[in-house]
C-alpha cells in the first residue's frame, strides 16, 4: 500500500533559516514554497531524492501563528519531526482499508496538500505516537 | 550528498506489537530483526519502498531497558519518531563535510548500525531538533 516514505515534515520557527541550513549543511534544493492558510502553514519542500515511485523530500514548515497546528507543536516541543508522509497510488483506497483497521482518520476525505497532492492524516495516537500522513501526488504534467 | 530517506526511526515500547500493527494496517514487511547491545535496542526494519539509491524502512526500535537513549526517549516524550536517516554514498566524507559547517557530530566516525551499514548520528541540537542519522548501507553481496 505505501509506495514510499514521500517526506519528513520538520516543524521549524524561522523558515527561510531552516531552508537555508538544509541547503548549505546537506546541499538540498528548494522546489517548491507554498503558504496554506487553512493549514496555518509557510512551508518548502527541498528534494532528497527521485525514484520511479516518485520525489522524496524535506519539507520544512513554520507556522502562521501561534494558534496553529504547528504554532502549537512548537510550543509543546519545540523544533523537530512533526509528521512522516507516505507516499499511495488511490488515497480513496488506502484510507478505507486503513479506517477498516481501526485507525481514526483525521482526514476522512483527501485534501489539497503541497504540490497538488491529495492528502490525509492518520491519529497520532492510533499509529504509535506517528502523526502519519498519507500522500497521493498529483499526476505528472500530461505536456 | 543525501541520495535518499533511507529510514525513519520510530521508538515503541513493545516491538512485536508495533510490527504487527505496521504489518496489518499498511501492508509492510519485516526484512530484517537484530539486537544491538551497544545501542541498548532491539529492532526491526520493514521495508517500503526499493529505489535505485537504495531501500527506504520504516526501523522500529525497543529500548533493551530504562536506561538506554531509547529507553530516556520513551520516558521523556512516549512513543513516536526518534530519529531520521538519510543515505549517503561515502559516510567518512559526508561527516568531513557536514562536521566542516559547524554541526556537532554524535560519532565523529562512523560505526556500525543495522544490516551491516556504516552510520553516524548528528546531534539533534544543531540540526532543528532532529535527531539525524547518516547511513552508508552495505556493498551489496557479490554473489
Amino acid at each position: 500500500m505505501l509506495t514510499r516514505i514521500d517526506h519528513v515534515g520538520i516543524a521549524c520557527r524561522d523558515l527561510a533559516k531552516a531552508i537555508a541550513f538544509y541547503e548549505s549543511t546537506f546541499g538540498l534544493q528548494v522546489v517548491s514554497r507554498e503558504e496554506n492558510a487553512g493549514q496555518g502553514v509557510r512551508e518548502a519542500m527541498l528534494r532528497v531524492a527521485d525514484a520511479p515511485a516518485g520525489t522524496s523530500y524535506v519539507q520544512l514548515l513554520e507556522p502562521l501563528g501561534p494558534n496553529t497546528p504547528v504554532g502549537r507543536f512548537l510550543a509543546r516541543h519545540g523544533e523537530g519531526v512533526h509528521h512522516i508522509g507516505y507516499g499511495v497510488t488511490d488515497i480513496t483506497a488506502a484510507l478505507a482499508s486503513i479506517g477498516a483497521t481501526g485507525v481514526r482518520l483525521i482526514d476522512a476525505r483527501p485534501r489539497h496538500g503541497s504540490m497538488g497532492a491529495s492528502i490525509a492524516f492518520l491519529h497520532p495516537a492510533d499509529v504509535g505516537g506517528v502523526l502519519t500522513e498519507l500522500v497521493q501526488s498529483a499526476p505528472a504534467d500530461p505536456g
